[in-house]
């Protein structure tokens, strides 16, 4: 990328415009612009500038939003759009593994503007691209320099008709034929065919096929990563013995051509075996240095942690965007007010705030998590932290990659805080929404997910009264376990409000909270597993009040505490500090809030005073950060251009922009063209009565 | 309509047919077309059978769903499908009124089959038609058979561009002009324009206009409904100075043309006032017999109450229709399982069951919880119960008739529990949420209306402190309110999960909840004002964890009364008993269970072993209550053809029908139109880097 030169006319950070907006920005006890400055960084602010200001300047990239073309024109855009993106080449690969924040903040940048355009890229580029340098070896890496200059188009085929979040059950095989040299890829039936693979059901030439590899004389080694063709690039037809498809429409993300694909015995070399975990001799025979199938299972799937951890700063980004266009709506929308004649903005309903600020809170926590989480693997990958090579990087990462849910639920909160207006398309809270869901569910059920972060968690417990080592972890986020016996001890000691205005407060709470339930879930599967039942059985009874909001209250835990230390250290601009040590009480208030019965229930908590206190603390939070709330908001949104929603343009002119955006659309003001089916082709009443 | 006749080869309830599910099926406790016959009665299982056969009998209802459609064509067959609803007359016009119960299988069954169709038909038909006839008088009967017959098209024309809960700010006025014996209908502004408006996008001729009614001299006299002509029912044109337009793609709906409107000094007949709350003479002078502005306002406005309960109505309809689909899925989808080689349905986790299970017991809560009230409020509408005039009905039902989250949550959760197939458009769930999801916030944002019945309860309380008079009301939802201090001194006893099972436990619970929050509201209001706050501020300062909770709880516990009532009272057949009974006790206590926070602060629950028995009680409904779900579907799943979604056909087929499904879609194999924009025409990477 050329060097981002500044000129006087061009500023990094413009102001915002005049507008209604004005007064409520003024209002802010901080420098946005510092704060933006500390937040991303300059390296990044400039960056995503440029990309913001290229796509803009793009008519290729004018709008309208894809939920408002058909799906085919959509994917059409979409596909040229991301050639184009090759064109402005816009972090060059080998850039990439050099400049990781770079990395994130493309993502963030593309997928800000469209999920769809992020994911066909994305899918290709990385998730396509980094499976085979990761699973294979050098004899694939021919393919990778034609993935970047788009010679073949690539997709990530894991997950069948019937099986999603269980992949050892996946039925598509390969089995091994040494007289040719060559492996036979099929699919026994439907149930078995690859589906939902994102860039299949138009696009891809190559596909990552995950099939149980089998060698001559039936044996199964488990399921085994292949490169396998599935399109010919000079016509986009398939190639022979695979049949290949669009699945149809999605709740959202319909620029992305997901697709299926069944195998009709497809033969393949024996070189495009990705042969990281294990390999098959020209005579067939089974060769690998991971003794484990188990282990050899979960190092082939590796390249999904990575994948985990961009889906949760996918749906980060949503909710900046979501959260940005509710209050700005919220400070300039009026209703109601002291008298009959004065209205006030809905942003100084306390309910309001108490609906909005908390999310907003939620996406400076969760921004921060899943950028530094990123950063972290990234680290850990490059082998600075933990060496032991023993322990695979996904067991590591993987109990914090997990979870969705409480973007989604902040998405439809600001949809509905924007009442009527949220439900318009054009203000994009929809889009937002139906983009976002797919991240609840992809690459496993959430719950799925969930019990797997308990089940490391139970562990670390168990290794601990066995053996009594010091638990800790690379990214220490279980190092204050070892404290067990005495955060189980402790009590709440507030007596004001004012002592719980700091994120240190809910935070120890959290630990208390992680240990109790860790304490009772192991008593309970110790119970279940005494009266008798299987490890399966005991395991599925205590999900629903023990497993699942452990893996939770740990999840909330972590993002606080790396919030909380993030405000909280030195190199805070002083100027700043109030505002964002808010903002991370809030957070971690007002998520332990969810989990109040269990305080009371467990004793940490007792008597009346301490759930009123933590009440009172979270609305006295609101009220402080409401001043704050569109200045913070300036922080995450992007130009108007990307965020693209007329009531949460920055200028605040709510009405203006709706009502202009409102007539460009098309034929607004026309008569229908079916007319004449009112005027003149008038029903007769009950005419078809008989036919009841 | 014409006798339903029954053939024996055309039972009301036919069998459900052969197919995975029959096994789901075996095991239920409970013969499932009693239970249908008890829930609905004969006379409507008839009739909505006769609906739902003639739906699929006509291919102008063939599907694809309207998602699925350009927005203009979906249109199209929305308006041509509700003109042939007029040629089916399902239910006319005489019989309406005499028949509530088929008024609301009617609703439900166009509902079920696509709410477009069921808004256009009902906004015209019903909120339109009763607008005039409950608002006007006899000189605006005219219009009525005009509406059956579709001589002209009706909308309801209340909301503003910035106005919409604040019904009293309204800013289009009404000017009466006694030299032509008009008035002049305008907008001042484009934020006054009407908005939101449904029929009024490309269809409606006449729309009820809310506007500021002045008179010579310049008095205001409040807001008033006048029929005001927008379009040439010739034509299809706008008549003279109205400006009447689309406003563009929603989330939902789309079928469904919402518009808006602004009117230059647009010149009405005096006579199209809709007079009833007050009229003005010849001569300009105004007269009414209701002397409080207020109570004009609010009588001005009746006509919504009963829009309220219908809006409760549809969110339940699309419950209903979500649980049917998500666990006939959980029925047949397998994942994972105690060994490698068996997998197990995904319902025989408690996790699913947990999630999905006490939604279930929701939809038949809430389905009788709507029902009921829309039947209580015909008959108090005829007059039958409570003569007192003087208190209007909007306050009596409008404390029941708001809420709707729980219901929007459901179906997302549904969606969830459906993993990757839920995201996919085909299988109805996005529909669903996107067509519930105005429910949320129509008619006033729905925080807006709690707190309009935590003031009801207050006031109720504040009356008997005053006078002492015993608390009732006419559906009895208050009445326990009179043992007020006797319940907060009740404490919860149960000592075994089995105390839980019944719903008379978590009954008594919620009553001292109501009452706990009620004297916390009390007492929080009396200390805002105390120190001097003004009554607006007090009011907004209390919401969030006071007045807010105090109406959420109240209207739960009279949803899970009435649903006790109904499932305990003799008339039930013995073999229905246990099944419903536990459907009443799970959803009371999961709905119970979002306070325990609550419960354990203000004291009725102690000790840990409380709330670990609640906890148990409902994971054991749960379990007692799986192997029922499928047959507690088939009563209130419509047939195949409506539900319309490959996932939860009555067979079980899950990827049969899935896979026949996806393969039926448009194009499905066939390479894109712009396949040589792939194979040709190559980006060259970085080209346009100087763009940057």
């Amino acid at each position: 990328m050329a060097p981002l030169g500044e000129r006087s006319d061009d500023p990094v950070l413009p102001d915002p415009p005049q507008g209604p907006l004005h007064v409520a920005r003024a209002r802010a006890s901080f420098p946005w612009k510092e704060l933006a400055l500390f937040w991303e960084g300059e390296d990044t602010l400039r960056f995503k500038k440029a990309i913001f200001s290229t796509l803009e300047n793009d008519p290729l990239f004018a709008h309208p939003r894809g939920s408002r073309l058909s799906v085919e024109k959509y994917q059409e855009l979409n596909f040229l759009r991301c050639k184009r993106v090759f064109e402005y080449d816009f972090l060059p690969v080998g850039d990439m593994l050099g400049s990781l924040p770079r990395v994130l903040a493309l993502i963030e940048c593309l997928g800000m503007y469209d999920w769809s355009l992020a994911a066909k890229f994305f899918l290709h580029v990385l998730t396509f691209g980094s499976a085979i340098y990761s699973s294979g070896s050098e004899r694939h890496f021919k393919y990778l320099p034609k993935i970047f200059s788009l010679e073949i188009f690539g997709c990530f085929a894991l997950t069948e008709v019937s099986h999603g979040s269980n992949t050892k059950a996946i039925r598509t095989t390969a089995h091994y034929d040494p007289s040719t040299q060559e492996f036979v890829i099929h699919s026994p039936d439907f149930e078995a065919a690859k589906f939902w693979v994102g860039n299949m059901g138009k696009t891809a030439t190559h596909a990552v096929v995950y099939a149980q590899l089998y060698t001559p004389g039936g044996q199964c080694h488990g399921l085994h990563p292949f490169v396998v063709q599935i399109r010919d690039p000079k016509t986009l037809l398939p190639m022979p013995g695979v049949m290949v498809g669009d699945i149809g429409k999605k709740l959202g993300q319909n620029g992305l051509d997901n697709g299926f694909a069944m195998f009709h015995k497809v033969r393949i070399p024996r070189q495009d075996l990705l042969n990281r975990s294990g390999d098959v001799t020209p005579e067939g025979a089974y060769v690998t240095h991971v003794k484990n199938v188990g282990q050899r299972f979960s190092e082939s799937l590796g390249s999904l942690s990575s994948g985990r951890v961009a889906i949760v700063g996918m749906s980060v980004v949503n909710l900046k965007l979501a959260v940005s266009i509710a209050l700005r709506f919220s400070a300039t929308r009026r209703q109601f007010g002291p008298t009959d004649k004065e209205e006030v903005p809905v942003l100084e309903y306390p309910m309001q705030q108490w609906r909005l600020l908390p999310y907003l809170a939620a996406a400076y926590a969760l921004d921060h998590f899943s950028k530094s989480l990123f950063l972290d693997l990234g680290e850990l990958q490059r082998g600075l932290l933990g060496k032991d090579r023993s322990v695979s990087l996904p067991t590591r990462v993987h109990p914090l990659s997990s979870r969705g849910d409480p973007r989604q639920r902040g998405i439809q909160e600001c949809r509905e805080a924007c009442g009527g207006h949220g439900y318009l398309a054009m203000n994009r809270l929809g889009d937002l929404r139906d983009d976002n869901d797919p991240n609840c569910t992809y690459e496993g059920d959430n719950n799925v997910l969930l019990q797997q972060t308990s089940s490391y968690l139970l562990g670390l417990l168990a290794r601990r009264d066995q053996g009594g080592a010091r638990i800790e972890s690379p990214l220490k986020t279980v190092d204050f376990l070892d404290g067990y016996a005495d955060i189980l001890g402790r009590r709440f000691e507030g007596s004001s409000p004012e002592d719980l205005l700091d994120s240190s407060v809910p935070l120890a709470a959290y630990e208390w909270l992680v240990c109790y339930l860790l304490r009772e879930s192991h008593q309970k599967l110790s119970q279940e597993t005494r009266s008798g039942k299987s490890d399966f059985e005991a395991r599925n009874d205590c999900q629903v009040y023990h497993c699942r909001p452990l893996a939770l209250a740990f999840l909330e835990l972590t993002v606080a505490r790396r919030f909380h230390e993030h405000t909280h250290q030195p190199r805070v601009p002083p100027p700043l500090r109030a505002v964002l040590q808010r903002l991370s009480a809030l957070y971690a208030l007002w998520s332990l809030s969810q989990h109040t019965a269990l305080l009371y229930r467990g004793g940490y908590f007792s008597g009346e005073r301490a759930g009123k206190l933590m009440e009172s603390a979270i609305l006295a939070l609101c009220a402080q950060l409401k001043d704050d709330a569109v200045a913070l908001v300036d922080v995450i949104a992007p130009p108007d251009f990307i965020l693209d929603s007329p009531i949460g343009r920055a200028d605040g002119e709510l009405y203006k922009n709706l009502w202009t955006a409102v007539l460009q659309e098309n034929k607004v003001l026309e008569r229908a063209s079916w007319w004449a089916e009112f005027a003149v082709h008038k029903p007769v009443v009950g005419s078809l009565k008989s036919k009841l």
